[in-house]
């Protein structure tokens, strides 16, 4: 099927352990042919062309939020928080273009501080969400 | 038609006067075949497929702003902010899957303290957007 | 071709100057026939249609984020920010009807105090995209 479109959540916190590491998720929303891997975090692309991607998340508090939205290898945005006492929804959101075989994830930063999300098991805080706006083949 | 979009805007403040309210709205951007109510606060789905689903809202100062995106009676996600002297934009978005009957609005909830929205009718800080992405009959 | 997407981002901080400016942009992630000036931060519309449009940007530490996303000389919907010394993510986003000729864009609204909107080269904060939802031809 030329189509693809993930919305998948967190529902568990987060702490940053390393340096650099992606986001797994818990939650389907959609997920059509399972092309997003919960477990790995990552959305792998069949149907090329232009996307829609977003993300929500929820600050901890006292801790930083310094996430990327990544292609590959490579940092898209950028989604960070200074951190404060306040939590706070957090989003970034924009077109990219994929290949096939590429892959979309969210990646957590940890620099000089401690990384974290929020999450509880009650309510759906963070997401991720992309779709195929224009397939290649009509570009 | 097969075809859903809306996009809402609410102008006028507002305050928690229960523990469970639907957040109502006061503008249209886009309202096709009327089928947001901004009485009821309510998109009613006739064109079944997979939407796109935003939410935007200013938080009041010192209140907390507790809201869901709801399907039908359950909540698909939550937009929180706590409460705090500083006035910010908060957004959830996400995929939903609509049958066709599904309703979609935003729900209020004010549970151990009092719950509000920034509006003012200059501006149009809070708005929601929905729009479907992908008919179920091309899945 | 009767399609349109936009995806533009700010690496550059700014600070406003005016009473009124455009925001422009320099960084291009998607822009299908150049539709999208960078240097007047203006996306012209000639695919008449309904169009989802999504604006992220970071504050500046005790800076106010007034901002518009405009339709031609209209504020369609507003960005607002409080000054803090907390530096976050704000967004918007909504869907807009247009027509041939609209142009879109983002203008920075200096009040009673200064305005700011963070960048740094090495991160993609700042993000405003669109991208036609529906052609008015298929409504």
């Amino acid at each position: 099927r030329a189509y693809a479109a993930f919305s998948v959540g967190r529902r568990e916190g987060l702490h940053s352990a390393d340096a650099l590491q992606a986001v797994t998720f818990d939650t389907e929303l959609v997920n059509l042919d399972g092309a997003f891997d919960l477990a790995s975090g990552r959305f792998f692309c069949t149907a090329p062309g232009v996307y829609f991607v977003s993300l929500n998340v929820h600050t901890w508090n006292y801790k930083e939020t310094y996430l990327h939205i990544m292609r590959n290898a490579r940092a898209a945005a950028v989604l960070y928080a200074q951190p404060s006492e306040r939590s706070v929804m957090q989003a970034q959101s924009l077109l990219l273009p994929l290949a096939a075989g590429d892959a979309v994830w969210v990646r957590m930063f940890q620099r000089d501080r401690d990384n974290a999300i929020f999450g509880e098991s009650g309510d759906l805080y963070n997401t991720f969400s992309g779709h195929l706006v224009k397939p290649d083949a009509e570009l």
